[in-house]
């Protein structure tokens, strides 16, 4: 039997909370024995960190949910395993996931868990199957495309962006993406097939977007908002659509800066409709069904999973900061076990 | 039989485009005698100029119509009858609306008059009636309002947010107004039944804004855009929605400023819908549904029409440019005939 006072936890901490871009001094590592556990609680082995850019949010203030603090174990979406369990609902050997921190071992109640299967594999149980690739599924439900649309994504070699991408190509629309280097540009449209991407580091960015785009741009999946959402403003079609799934630009530094202009002047004089969600609001049923059609899809060949996979916990912060920074392409994720 | 060469025509003209705020140095008035009419054209005596916000809008460039440049007669929604006819569909004596422009007679193509009908009185017929009136009403009903939900309304004793506080009592909602002077505030609450008014040049208005939606903003009715555009973000409950009806804080300068901080961060994290609209987008089923509607409301004494009636085409400029200043309560005309 599994003797938990010998196991030890490495877990990172928030040491400060940066007032500006994140850096690997605002962390720090710790090293502890798990402790025992309390009646109906669970004792889970991590195995995937999910890297997002929400992350860095989750330090600027209280966002869908509580703020990351100096001192508190750095929070992180992750599947595990479980390896012990007081509670009657969970087996040793369940996969579980939640916000499970950046960490070896979490000691977690009931309700901070969903027990899960693994339909696929780990990996692509936390990319294209994951939050990112159902965000970018949901995100295009609330777009209502129609074949044929224009369909612009920023940060289009994220993990969201590059699956909404090829659901996009999936549904018959023209996709353009917004990238920051010309090797991700180029990876885009090589291998998943978007229609055109533009840099946004180019001096050209605006002019090349208009040409790119001659019909103008129908729906916008906005991932980093800024001076990139204000140029999708301009580029819009009237009664365009924006579905506002995160605000990247926004997030490594101290608090939100001044927006972008012509808001709200060209939301009405374009009639647009903006849409902010978060894809923890959809349902068990309607998670399901997007799992099972992105699976679908990737078994067709119709979606090619992309994975940026680092190894070891004390990677993390580093796998966070050159996130933050554009370095991935595709799903980030930390591999700890 | 009217001899047309005898008419004298008072127009008013945009001399030069304002950088900043509008001022009556920009404007010139010139007399002429009126033309003689193409085959097919009509001639309208106008009546009533609505002085709209959005007039000034037109100054900065291309927005839902041509941009008025140095040189343009200024244009401006009017109520004026038919006074001669060279076309078939239009007799004298008929009543039409249109962009007949800062002037006393107007010669006009049939595509560029609605023919119209007033069914209660002239002014009337241009405040709760007429488009600012109609746009309250239908951008309420892009709300899709539920009794007891909590509405904001910025620009509140203006034209349209006058009667979208009305309306949004006669549907059962808590109505809280955005003014800039305490003598607006207190005729919006003692005489239009508002609930509650903030004035925004106090220094408390974000501490006066959250005491009197303590249960926060279910729909924000959004006229003014801006700094107050921001605060109301901040005051949004989550999947609360915006209609975004115009941007006047932005109209009587240069260009468009940055935006308000926190887009669209907020957008997401609260799950906010944004609506742009314009209210000539309406059908005119839709618009003669909505008159009808307004004018029971008005026979039955739940709307009190409020307008703000200047008299004679050399205070247009004035008109506008105090409406600009927030001078007006309701809906602001200038009477020509």
């Amino acid at each position: 039997m599994l003797n938990i006072s010998t196991l030890k936890n490495q877990q990172i901490y928030l040491k400060s909370s940066p007032m500006d871009k994140l850096l690997e001094e605002h962390f720090e590592i710790k090293i502890s024995n798990v402790e025992n556990l309390n009646n109906d609680q669970i004792l889970v082995e991590i195995i995937y960190i999910s890297i997002d850019a929400a992350n860095r949010a989750w330090m600027q203030g209280r966002t869908y949910r509580s703020q990351v603090l100096p001192g508190d174990v750095m929070g992180g979406y992750a599947l595990g395993k479980v390896i012990f369990s007081n509670n009657k609902n969970f087996n040793v050997g369940d996969y579980v996931e939640g916000d499970l921190g950046w960490q070896n071992y979490a000691i977690k109640n009931e309700n901070e868990l969903i027990k899960t299967t693994i339909k696929s594999s780990e990996n692509l149980h936390m990319s294209v199957l994951g939050i990112t690739g159902r965000t970018a599924y949901f995100g295009l439900e609330l777009a209502n495309l129609k074949e044929g649309e224009t369909v612009l994504i920023s940060a289009a070699a994220g993990a969201v962006g590059n699956v909404a991408g090829q659901i996009a190509k999936i549904k018959g629309c023209k996709v353009i993406g917004i990238t920051s280097s010309e090797d991700k540009a180029k990876w885009l449209i090589d291998e998943l097939g978007f229609d055109g991407v533009v840099n946004y580091k180019n001096n050209n960015f605006v002019k090349d977007l208009r040409s790119l785009c001659p019909e103008k741009v129908d729906v916008y999946f906005d991932n980093v908002g800024g001076p990139i959402f204000e140029s999708a403003l301009f580029a819009m079609n009237n009664y365009g659509r924006i579905i506002c799934c995160g605000a990247v630009s926004q997030y490594d530094q101290a608090a939100p800066q001044n927006g972008p202009r012509g808001v709200p002047g060209l939301i009405v004089t374009k009639r647009l409709t903006l849409k902010g969600f978060i894809v923890m609001d959809f349902n068990q049923k309607e998670e399901e069904e997007a799992e099972n059609t992105l699976l679908g899809w990737v078994n067709e060949k119709k979606i090619k999973p992309a994975e940026d996979i680092m190894i070891g916990l004390e990677n993390t912060p580093k796998a966070l900061i050159g996130l933050l920074n554009g370095d991935n392409k595709g799903k980030r994720l930390v591999k700890i076990k």
